[in-house]
């Protein structure tokens, strides 16, 4: 197949983390007889010092003749005191609205090799391999915000059609996964989650092989720590689903390793590590890459349909993981720790053995 | 001195545990030669099957001429299924609102003796000692509400004084504590959280000896799992302080233990356990009173200053715990478990050494 891939490397260690999923992807194609050709494009801070903008339309263009966009990472303290309109994460939520990318989806699994570091015990963190599904393009985020003399106010709504397809979405990935939806709101208090139960419960007679349950934010926000295991697939609007997608990403101690994807129903979407631009380690050639190469890895799923390939990919980086392969973030006291490139070599020896 | 308590029972478990607060207090009041007058009411699921509403006007009365209210915890699966305005809860969030009950504490603190049952490591659980200050009655919870054919909305909204009564009760709060703030808030995205955030850097010129830092609601989810003894006041609107404070109630393996205040500035406040009303294990005389103990001891501190007594049964509490005592939630597998009033009386035997 042949397929354009528009890179966004943005801010930080986002260039080198970039670099090294290009680079499996590169050796993705080789192996599998597919044509990737790749953009690239400015966004964030690098967006802003060049052009102003931290979406400028330069880089909506090359998205839009993409069949996919892989992302780096934005931000860091040099933009810090930018008037909002100039901050690199305006980026981010522009380029989310713009291409109507309203599927967040980032997966939470437990790696056994790292639940040392897991701030959990162990035994409470082995178990997990969760799906959170974030409604990226509706609620507070996106509703009318104004201020007054003495008064601010944001507007959370919600369309019927817009917690329908978000809610499908979750359906569909629990069918492939282990048939399990939480549906998560503030049902005893908001109008907009009222809706969003409804909605749940019309379009669960579809999903005879899906199980569904209704959980409170505020509950939810416990069990991700007492009970983490016993989620597959969370399902909850824009704001919720932002506090639960980073709370959720701190309990198996592997942060720096989780991918996302921002998708919408046609296949076109944004892949990127979940972890930030990490401004003090940026340039050094020492930030973890597997993060980014799985982004890459849910590109070719998602996006491309490359099963396959996806599978070959996350293989490769818990085999290299399991040969007790760390970069420094990672790595244990005595341990030496690979470079970005080091890592990344190793998993292109297994992907390539 | 002389008081008057509402106590308001309520639901599941909610009537043993109170009953065992008010025994503590009715000690307190012999020992330390004070006069506690007990007035009763209903709330919640009994105030539901009496009298048609949650929150009825005889409970109201009741409150209204105490100097302090006492509540167990409403609901249960008896009242799921009733419409909205007849649920449980809903007596909650009227008696908040009609007392003007804004600010809401909720402390966590490592109790050694229980970190065992804590789903974090336990070196990650044993420092803490944070207290959320959440604010109660604006925000999403109160904010115009409608439906249309097609759509839901839910209105954030906060005014420059309702901010600056709950940033002024947590900057009040770190002077007594370890003099930090953390104020939470999502600035990036939400036009009501830019204006806390302006207060808050407005208030912080009176409070010189106090450091303040904010932090994005996304962030605190994560830090409050991977470093929780970095917090010492947390400060944030209500909806966020709902998920953050129920987060935060799980990490020291010690919900069961969890008191909390919800107050005014007159000293008027109401007190009652972070646990629900436990409909499974309801009238069995093994529910865990220590939450309710130590409510009653947060009434003495805040509502009538009564430092002395309020330490008196915190320390109390720790010593039985310490003794070993433990209500069957706690209880290791080999090791007998008290009945609420046999705790209960352990609490009372400390305090009358
Ligand atoms: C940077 C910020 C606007 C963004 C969000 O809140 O969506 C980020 O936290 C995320 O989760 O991708
Ligand atoms: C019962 C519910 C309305 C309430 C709230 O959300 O405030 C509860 O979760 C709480 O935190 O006291």
């Amino acid at each position: 197949m042949e397929k354009t891939i528009a890179v966004l490397p943005g801010d930080g260690i986002g260039p080198e983390v970039t670099r090294a999923a290009v680079k499996v992807l590169k050796l993705i194609a080789r192996r599998y007889q597919h044509e990737f050709n790749f953009s690239y494009g400015l966004i964030g801070g690098a967006a802003i010092d060049a052009l102003d903008n931290p979406f400028p339309k330069e880089t909506a263009d090359a998205c839009k003749t993409a069949d996919a966009v892989l992302l780096g990472a934005v931000g860091g303290p040099k933009w810090d005191n930018n008037p909002s309109e100039l901050r690199p994460e305006k980026g981010l939520l522009a380029i989310r609205k713009h291409f109507g990318l309203f599927a967040n989806l980032r997966p939470v699994k437990a790696v056994p090799a790292l639940l040392a570091s897991s701030p959990l015990k162990e035994e409470k963190a082995a178990g997990v391999d969760l799906m959170i599904v974030r409604e990226l393009t509706g609620g507070l985020y996106f509703g009318e915000k104004a201020r007054t003399a003495d008064d601010a106010y944001d507007t959370l709504v919600y369309s019927r059609e817009e917690i329908s397809r978000i809610v499908e979405q979750a359906f569909e990935l629990a069918r492939v996964r282990r048939g399990k939806v939480t549906s998560v709101d503030k049902a005893n208090v908001l109008e907009s989650s009222r809706l969003w139960r409804e909605v749940v419960e019309e379009k669960k007679a579809a999903y005879p092989d899906v199980t569904v349950e209704h959980q409170l934010v505020d509950s939810c926000a416990m069990k991700l720590i007492t009970d983490p295991s016993a989620f597959d697939v969370v399902v909850t609007e824009n704001m919720f689903g932002d506090i639960l997608s980073d709370e959720a990403s701190v309990i198996t101690g592997s942060l720096g390793m989780l991918p996302s994807a921002s998708i919408r129903t046609d296949g076109f979407g944004l892949y990127e590590p979940v972890h930030g631009s990490g401004p003090d380690i940026a340039g050094k050639g020492i930030a973890n890459p597997a993060a980014a190469i799985l982004s890459a890895a849910m590109m070719l799923r998602y996006s491309f349909g490359m099963e396959t390939e996806a599978a070959a990919i996350e293989e490769a980086v818990q085999t290299v993981l399991e040969d007790g392969c760390r970069t420094a973030d990672l790595a244990e006291a005595e341990g030496r720790s690979l470079t970005t490139e080091e890592w990344t070599d190793k998993v292109i020896e297994q992907l390539d053995a």
